[in-house]
C-alpha cells in the first residue's frame, strides 16, 4: 500500500482499539490506546478518558453480547475512519456508524462519531454496508 | 501533502460534488461526477445515477434553503470521506453526517452514508464537529 509508517502505525493502533477495547469492552485496556485529555464530540459521552471507561463499563453491564463488526477502515494522515455495524444482541439489526480518530505521539486525542439506527427493507438491496 | 495524483484528483471530484451538486442541488449536474451504474446504500434511496437525480429535485422542492456545510474531507486511495453538516433552513440544528465515496476512473461509483440528529446540550461543550 501507499500508506506512511505514521498511517500504518494509526491503523493499527485504531485495529487494537476494536480488538482490545471496544468488542472486549474492557476499560482496563483503554490507556494504551486513548490519550488523558481525549476530546470527545459524542454528544452523549462527556469529555476525556475517564468518562469513555465510565461508558464502556455501562454498555459491557446492559448489553454484554454488544459487537462492533468493523466494515471499512480508511487512513489519511493522523486521522483514521471506521465504518462499522454494531449489534447490541446477536440479532439486533443495530447501528451504521463511523467514528474519525485523531491520532497524536501514538494515542488517539479526539474523536467524532455519527450513528444511524439500520434501515432494513428500502428501495435498494444494497444494505447500509 | 502526501496525497497521490489519484487521491489529489479524488479530492478534487468529490469537493466539486459539493460544489457543484448537493449545494446548488443541481441535478443537471450530476453526471460529471457521478457514475451511471452508481451503487447506492442509503437505505432510503433507490440505487443508481437517475434515481439520485430524482432525489436532489425532492429535497430541492422541499428545502430549497438547504446547505451541506463541509466540516472535513479526507482520502484513501479510491476512496474519499466527508464529514458535514447539513441544515435544512438556516437555524435548523441540523445532521451531522458521513458520507463514504468510491471513485473509478475519474467517477464516482459507490456510496455509503450515516446520518444523525444534531444533539445539542449534551454532557461535553466540544459540539458533534
Amino acid at each position: 500500500m501507499r500508506y506512511t509508517a505514521d498511517e500504518e502505525a494509526n491503523l493499527a493502533l485504531v485495529r487494537g482499539l476494536f480488538d482490545e477495547v471496544l468488542n472486549p469492552m474492557d476499560s482496563s485496556a483503554v490507556d494504551r490506546f486513548i490519550a488523558p485529555d481525549y476530546i470527545q464530540h459524542n454528544p452523549s459521552v462527556e469529555t476525556g478518558r475517564a468518562p469513555f471507561k465510565a461508558f464502556l463499563d455501562h454498555i459491557r453491564s446492559v448489553h454484554p453480547q454488544g459487537i462492533h463488526d468493523v466494515k471499512r477502515m480508511f487512513a489519511d494522515g493522523d486521522h483514521v475512519i471506521v465504518h462499522y455495524h454494531v449489534r447490541r444482541w446477536p440479532d439486533d439489526s443495530g447501528w451504521a456508524v463511523v467514528d474519525i480518530f485523531r491520532i497524536e505521539n501514538g494515542l488517539i486525542v479526539e474523536h467524532w462519531d455519527v450513528a444511524q439506527d439500520v434501515k432494513l427493507g428500502g428501495p435498494n438491496a444494497n444494505g447500509m454496508f
